[in-house]
């Protein structure tokens, strides 16, 4: 009767996840403990694993529990391509719908000086590094169109061009099934200005 | 490069979760590596050690990792009354919204004999000693107004009726700040017969 119940310390816990309060925290521990036992310590396992083991590739810095992830490691991707982005979940994002064939740079993040995010904080001495392999030949920016995320993306250019790279972004403009009514004045402004041939 | 990713790993063991798909586990992966990995190896062990040592209290058939729970353990409750619940989530709701200071007893389920559920798999054997001990004089009925539950319902309350228990059952009437427009027209019927001196 000394320490908690223990149901109680799995409610508690639970709340570490995104989104769940109390009541779905409790909805959740009731669901695994009557339903789905195997799944629960299933999860347990993997997830202290993954706590422990999984940190960042060394050359790209993406999650990983290998030294070099497997995007990296791969040698049929096309080493001449640098995508980089701020998250690694924006890695898993563009795999999953593209068939971009090249590499990825993680950030980390967005310069903020005043959060005390400055380029050191996002791995750019480490791009640097890499891009005076004088192996990439074209580095894609695919950073969030934000204030940050636009001074951010201007400082990686700019030390791409220092090394001759060739920089793009990827397109901005009207999302697929987007609504121009509901559209944001200043994505309207940029679909309209970067206009294709039809 | 032989097993397949930790990340994968976890994002795929997320989805025992309930609602939780694979874009959801995905956020929920991402947010415990990047942001809480103190808090996912917390839940990691909780879970790991409440999916193996919680099991059902002995009297009341309630989640615990005791022999007998905590309710039942306790000599300040009252032991003449005693509440029957279908899941041991009801109990917990019961115990945080109210004052009911007697115990519960809880079915795991409702009669419903085509899927094999019986008297015996709601453990009314039991009910049916605890009972016997002469204790109880007052039993509770908690169970969901459905029509399988309507049935169980029955069954306890003849059960507790052939012992000398008075059987009582929770009301049965429009809910707090519930709208009568929107109640359905049962609930509106009982709401009506049961009505009661303002």
């Amino acid at each position: 009767m000394s320490e908690r119940a223990l149901l109680d310390q799995l409610i508690d816990a639970l709340r570490c996840l995104p989104g769940v309060g109390p009541k779905s925290a409790q909805r959740i521990a009731f669901h695994l403990l009557e339903r789905d036992r195997e799944g629960g310590a299933r999860l347990a396992r993997v997830m202290a694993e993954a706590m422990t083991r999984i940190g960042h590739c060394d050359r790209c810095r993406t999650l990983t529990e290998r030294e070099r992830c497997a995007i990296c490691a791969d040698p049929h991707r096309d080493a001449g391509l640098l995508c980089v982005v701020e998250q690694p979940s924006e890695v898993v994002a563009i795999e999953q719908a593209t068939d971009f064939g090249g590499r990825y740079f993680v950030l980390g993040g967005r310069l903020s000086p005043l959060d005390g995010i400055g380029p050191a904080e996002l791995g750019l001495d480490r791009l640097e590094a890499l891009l005076a392999e004088g192996v990439v030949r074209e580095l894609v920016l695919a950073i969030s169109p934000t204030v940050e995320g636009g001074a951010t993306a201007q400082f990686v250019a700019e030390l791409a061009t220092v090394q001759g790279v060739a920089v793009t972004r990827i397109a901005q403009g009207v999302p697929l099934g987007g609504d121009l009514d509901a559209l944001d004045g200043g994505t309207l402004a940029l679909a309209l200005a970067g206009r294709r041939a039809f």
